[in-house]
């Protein structure tokens, strides 16, 4: 099974509930997530998605990526969500895969993921750095107090 | 003379043509400045304004400076432009210190600025460093090969 590229106009409500349902972002978090898909399915290039289908169609896990404003080919992976029913399958790894996959096709050769560094996404930075993923940089206090936001950085191996 | 918060139609203009003057900017870095401009006449709250505006009314400097979404009280001071026709007299320094006081106006205690590595864009580094930012990481290549990204922060003092 491969993701899908083609947002429909129908899965921001699903992208909603996924995002709700992965537990550790704040309602501004959720609201960013699906302000994304809206300028996605306006036209915005800024954004794009990878979505994986489950048999009725819903949006099962995602990936919004897109190129940094002002850089050579420099990518940032907004988000990858994974239903927490289907965590554990190693849903996330291939939408990853393809995600970097598009990102080549794109002309691009880094990419950088932010997260935070409180205990609740202790499992996103495990995965990134399962992934290939290396802490770039750390900014303590960047959210609020207490919680330091890192940046992850991997460069693609070239096709 | 204190800054002017309320951007007009035709500072647009103004605003290309001091990005384009100040000469250390890529192309598609002006268009950027310009589109912030727009967003904030569109109504988007996530850019804000304050224009030092000679006796025409023209813009012969300005900074845009907004929250960053999802944190707590921190900014993001996106651009700070003084024409090259009046550097050298303090411009840059009001222009700062009246967008740190609409900061802290708005509940800001934490600044973060962008730039470059790159010996052209030594001026603006040592401005920043004048002014109590100080380096919170630097991002190797970040731009394309060769162009680091330097993340300056500056913590205000309360008033």
């Amino acid at each position: 099974m491969s993701c899908d590229p083609v947002l429909r106009i129908d899965d921001t409500g699903h992208i909603r509930v996924l995002v709700e349902e992965a537990g550790v972002f704040r309602p501004e978090e959720v609201d960013v997530a699906c302000e994304l898909a809206s300028d996605a399915l306006s036209g915005d290039p800024s954004y794009r998605f990878l979505l994986w289908r489950g048999e009725s169609g819903a949006v099962d896990a995602y990936s919004c990526y897109g190129e940094i404003p002002i850089t050579d080919g420099r990518f940032d992976l907004y988000w990858i969500v994974v239903s927490p029913r289907l965590q554990g399958q190693g849903i996330g790894a291939q939408l990853l895969r393809e995600t970097e996959s598009a990102i080549r096709t794109l002309g691009g050769g880094h990419v950088y993921a932010e997260t935070s560094g409180l205990p609740n996404y202790t499992p996103a930075r495990r995965f990134y750095e399962a992934s290939g993923f290396t802490e770039a940089a750390r900014l303590s206090d960047f959210y609020r107090e207490g919680d330091d936001k890192i940046i992850y950085r991997k460069l693609l191996a070239q096709a």
